[in-house]
């Protein structure tokens, strides 16, 4: 079969005549991927900034799929462990080093498959996996977000801060977004967010503030030193869960308004089988439709990663196989 | 009534012939002082290092009394508001800007007061509020502590810490302490713990993970820069609820770890009146008794302030009235 091979770090995948991936054992299923969609995951292994890569590889954590009995979106977590409320050391996602999804096939778990929802086409299903299960897990089951909520999404525009935006907005949840760019705030007007502020505004916080009157819940994936403004537009008894930090360690952390606020900080990262079945469940009964930024045809990778790492993409960006 | 009256910060307060309380409202009960005890909170209003801090003022948030109907404790917490998660705007404990515990009597709501326990004294009983309920809900209600957790306390010795000691104790945790001075870990292991370190050693945070294995919870009230030493030691999903922060802000806050390993960090301070009410059931259940550190007399307040500012106390400090 052909697949996208990373062979160097710094340097693309280069699309290559691959074995077909082998089933090797009964509880496994030969499935061929019909759209599969990207992750920053994706960009991060090829510059060299996650741990423990492995090369050669082929990438890709997401994808919709067909086998003999019909079509399916795979769940990319693998060996998740026992517990809820965190993951196995065992615990891995496909791509990395196991074989990924920017391939024509893939071998995996029967029970990794979920059927596509109805209202869904092949392309917006892929889009579903990773980021979905992420932003679940955050606002959802760590964040225990609510009807009523007032809810701030920062750096809308990626995979998981928009299902994000669409959870919280079929809970019933009051959402505010920031974004670099004012261009994306406008986007997300148009899903239905009651406000935004671009975050090269002076005092965007205080603007956030202003409008919203403070906030519930956090779902952030930025930190570094916006945190601290974060830390000022919580409401009492707040929760910001965090699945990510682009803008790296905060330099200055101070205890005491959290505490005497009643303050909580939530890690969260992926999720779990438990999360991953009831996301489907809750897309399916509200109808959600993920936002797709692009389709590319398989043979246009390396087009989807550059618009991926120059972060100009709103929504998931999509490979059609 | 005699009390001590706060009349300059950074000065001892003034034992005065003051003004008996007045009975303003059918919901209020006079109450007679039996014994009351120090918290920190005393050391830091009369240091000035507290907010809003209006003189004169009579200080003290614990106290057993005695009224017509029988022995009783008072939650100093007023005016907690609706919400569980946190306190309202209006919330305030006794001991400035309202009248303390240390003087002969109190005007306090009815609703406030709860019969001692028939297994403590009037002095046990008097160890119980402030330092009890700060323990119950950062250890039970917001770390969600249960029998077989390795929990983590640090700075055994203060009266939350050490009641955080027994709940955790009386709940079939596995318990840990860290402590400066090397004969509070000594009489923390008295009282059932499994293990503890001296913070004085160089890479203390290491020969607790050896002792243990790792912490399911941690409850701290220094953070500063002992705080990423705690994530260090935290298991996957581990919680680290914090009710103070002696020794300042974290000036390194590392995301990454956090949200990789889902911990979880928890802001409390006080607690609700449900927290309260529970946490007296809890007490009468197990037989707990506080640890009390010293009975002074109700003229020797100086004294007592004098050991609790050089942390010299393990346990509660209380004055017999």
């Amino acid at each position: 079969m052909k697949a996208w091979n990373l062979l160097k770090l710094s340097e693309n995948p280069v699309l290559s005549e691959v074995n077909d991936p082998q089933l090797w054992d009964n509880n496994h299923i030969m499935a061929d991927i019909s759209h599969s969609a990207l992750n920053h995951r994706d960009v991060w292994i090829i510059k060299g900034k996650y741990p423990s890569i492995k090369l050669p590889c082929v990438l890709g954590s997401d994808a919709s799929v067909l086998t003999g009995s019909g079509k399916y979106i795979i769940n990319p977590g693998l060996e998740w462990g026992d517990e809820e409320s965190f993951q196995s050391d065992s615990f891995h996602i496909l791509g990395m080093p196991g074989q990924g999804t920017f391939a024509e096939k893939i071998v995996v778990p029967e029970n990794s498959l979920f059927e596509v929802p109805d209202h869904l086409t092949m392309a917006e299903a892929a889009a579903i996996p990773l980021a979905g299960v992420t932003a679940y897990r955050a606002l959802i089951k760590r964040a225990g977000a609510k009807q009523g909520d007032k809810v701030l999404i920062t750096g809308a525009g990626g995979g998981v801060s928009l299902w994000a935006v669409q959870f919280a907005l079929a809970l019933g949840c009051e959402v505010y977004v920031t974004s670099g760019k004012e261009a994306k705030i406008e986007k997300a007007l148009a899903l239905g967010v009651a406000g935004g502020v671009c975050t090269i505004e002076n005092d965007w916080h205080k603007s956030l503030l202003q409008k919203s009157g403070g906030f519930d819940i956090i779902i952030d994936s930025i930190m570094g030193n916006t945190f601290p403004q974060l830390i000022k537009i919580c409401n009492a008894g707040a929760k910001i869960c965090f699945y990510g930090a682009s803008a790296g360690n905060t330099q200055d952390f101070s205890p005491h308004i959290i505490f005497w606020r009643q303050i909580s900080l939530l890690g969260s990262t992926m999720g779990s089988p438990e999360d991953f079945s009831e996301m489907m469940a809750f897309i399916k009964q509200n109808k959600i439709k993920p936002v797709i930024d692009r389709v590319y045809s398989f043979s246009q990778l390396p087009d989807a990663l550059e618009r991926m790492q120059t972060s100009a993409q709103f929504g998931k960006i999509i490979l059609e196989h």
